[in-house]
């Protein structure tokens, strides 16, 4: 086994999810996640914690079969429901053989699915959870990268010094945090401005999310005025949206166009009133993050870029008093800030082509 | 995807388990039975049931990586029960990617991990459950087969008319469920009379075991006089133990021996009081089960076969009133039936070199 894999398991065990002795925990895997498993397995005995190994939710051929021969409602199973009331920590691991196995669902069967577990999914997020990704072959395939060096790329994005990444974000949490306003500026194309006062800004070292490596808080609601550029690719629904352009009045999205999938961008903003307005703002730090791979859950987190969400907060962003704009959709959209780019902060320039102010 | 792979998901939904709407069934299976559970997930849709695939009891290769991990006592996991407490339906599917993955585990680890989770074992045998095996090529390759024979010997075993054998079975079961003493004899190693007044004989047609095929009871456990030589091989704990021979006095095995691996059968005749006397007597029916393949779900079917196991009676076996063998073991052994062989009950001849009175 690549010494890798034991040591990201280190990191999920020791770090991520801070197991202990009489844990209950759920690992759910993709069988091609399988090495990576099993070395959960020999850290989870070392600390005394008790597995269970599920392929529900990334068990995309199995649901597959299951949703297309469905008909009618769908139960809340109540026996995912008692195994996750009493797991207190789950594991999700992502990979796949192939990224595109649920092209052919219907959406709206995929959508009242999704609503009948929605208790699930509360459930889960209340217990201490990981999400990471294990790099297969077909995840590297939609990277655009071979699967060595895809490996690469995600275990040197993962196995990190998550204390020294804490520390070095802190820096940002702290400018971010007690703000009011802020402005983002990149080229001819992108400049928007946002309150973020009375909200928190949340430091991501790799606790829920591995790799983690952002700074992100909530925009108030109606404060976001401007337009942006998105520039890399947003990835929803099977398509690629490239291009994705939005002006902003009042804190609504007003107007919007795409180089590629206009439909679905169009789709994704009319789902509800929430979808118009932004959810998130967040700023990419983990710079062995160096490329673009078609998965969020690196993609958000790489260095030099800013993401902004359209759609529901995180409740945790959210200060006392302030709105929390709600939505059934959180679509991450990515910024490039490497060149000719500023963010300000109150005023003042905090980051500049990518490097911040304490960083010169 | 073979269309037999179909049909034994049809078989296990539709007549080992009979699942129905709302029904909450979890899936134990390795994942080279992906095909198998693939077809399950389709025909669960189709009744409304709601799956669960977990990797627990068949993920030999993650469950070595724990027990050679762990120090000290095994808890009862908390929440793997409450799985299967709300569970109706238990279905597990044997298959390897290699049968001897757990060769280097300690048994006495492997003992008292199973001890712990006796708990579990007992919940799950309170629900509908059903016990199937999908044609894996290690799993063929154990059976001294190639892939495509494996395939064809289990499919031709598994998908059949199980109504039709029921009946067929019932024949056997109506003759050996109102006896009193049973004979067995087989060349000139085995001959062996028991009691099996006031026990019942159940008839298993592919509902719990899939294939099924079997007739069996449970001897009353002082009566068995006489000797046995086990014709095919026993495999157990790793090793492979030919020509097992006992002599039984009183019910209780006074004399064995085997021709390879005797220290094995002396272990598993010396694990307690209950493990000298025999716990069953089964009669096997199933004809396109015509070799041996080292796996019990399928020798103990074989037609022109009886078997006997030392250990544990079946509780189903036992009348009212009637003593019950206990023990922690259950070993089943094989006799070959079909040359210069006789099973008499209650002095009359009810199968001859393999072949029923009813077939006659």
């Amino acid at each position: 086994m690549d010494p890798r894999i034991r040591e990201h398991a280190e990191v999920i065990v020791d770090h991520s999810t801070g197991l202990s002795d009489g844990d209950n925990v759920v690992i759910d895997a993709h069988p091609v996640a399988e090495d990576l498993v099993t070395a959960l397995h020999e850290k989870i005995a070392d600390v005394g914690a008790n597995p269970l190994v599920i392929q529900q939710r990334l068990g995309k051929r199995f649901r597959r079969a299951y949703l297309r021969n469905h008909d009618g409602e769908f139960d809340l199973p109540s026996h995912e429901m008692a195994l996750f009331e009493e797991m207190d920590c789950y594991i999700a691991i992502r990979a796949d053989d192939n990224v595109v196995e649920e092209s052919d669902i219907d959406g709206d069967v995929q959508t009242a699915y999704s609503q009948a577990r929605q208790p699930l999914l509360e459930e889960r997020l209340g217990k201490t959870w990981c999400l990471t990704q294990y790099p297969a072959a077909a995840n590297a395939q939609i990277a655009e990268m071979s699967t060595e060096g895809y490996e690469n790329f995600v275990w040197d994005a993962v196995n990190k010094d998550w204390d020294a990444v804490k520390e070095h974000q802190q820096q940002m949490v702290e400018i971010l945090d007690p703000a009011e306003a802020v402005r983002i500026r990149s080229g001819e194309t992108t400049d928007v401005t946002m309150s973020v006062a009375g909200n928190l800004t949340l430091n991501d070292y790799g606790e829920n999310n591995l790799p983690g490596g952002e700074v992100f808080t909530a925009p108030v609601p109606d404060s976001v005025e401007g337009e942006v550029l998105f520039d890399k690719p947003v990835y929803q629904r099977g398509h690629e949206i490239t291009g994705a352009w939005l002006q902003f009045e009042g804190g609504e999205a007003v107007d919007w166009s795409a180089e590629k999938n206009e439909a679905v961008l169009d789709d994704i903003l009319t789902t509800d009133d929430g979808a118009r307005r932004l959810g998130e703002l967040g700023i990419g730090m983990n710079r062995d993050i160096d490329r673009f791979t078609y998965n969020m859950l690196f993609d958000e987190k790489m260095g030099d870029t800013v993401h902004m969400a359209v759609g529901r907060a995180y409740d945790a962003c959210v200060g006392a008093g302030n709105e929390s704009n709600d939505s059934a959709v959180h679509v991450d959209m990515i910024v490039d800030m490497s060149e000719d780019s500023v963010i300000e902060v109150d005023g003042e320039v905090v980051q500049r082509d990518g490097t911040f102010v304490f960083e010169e």
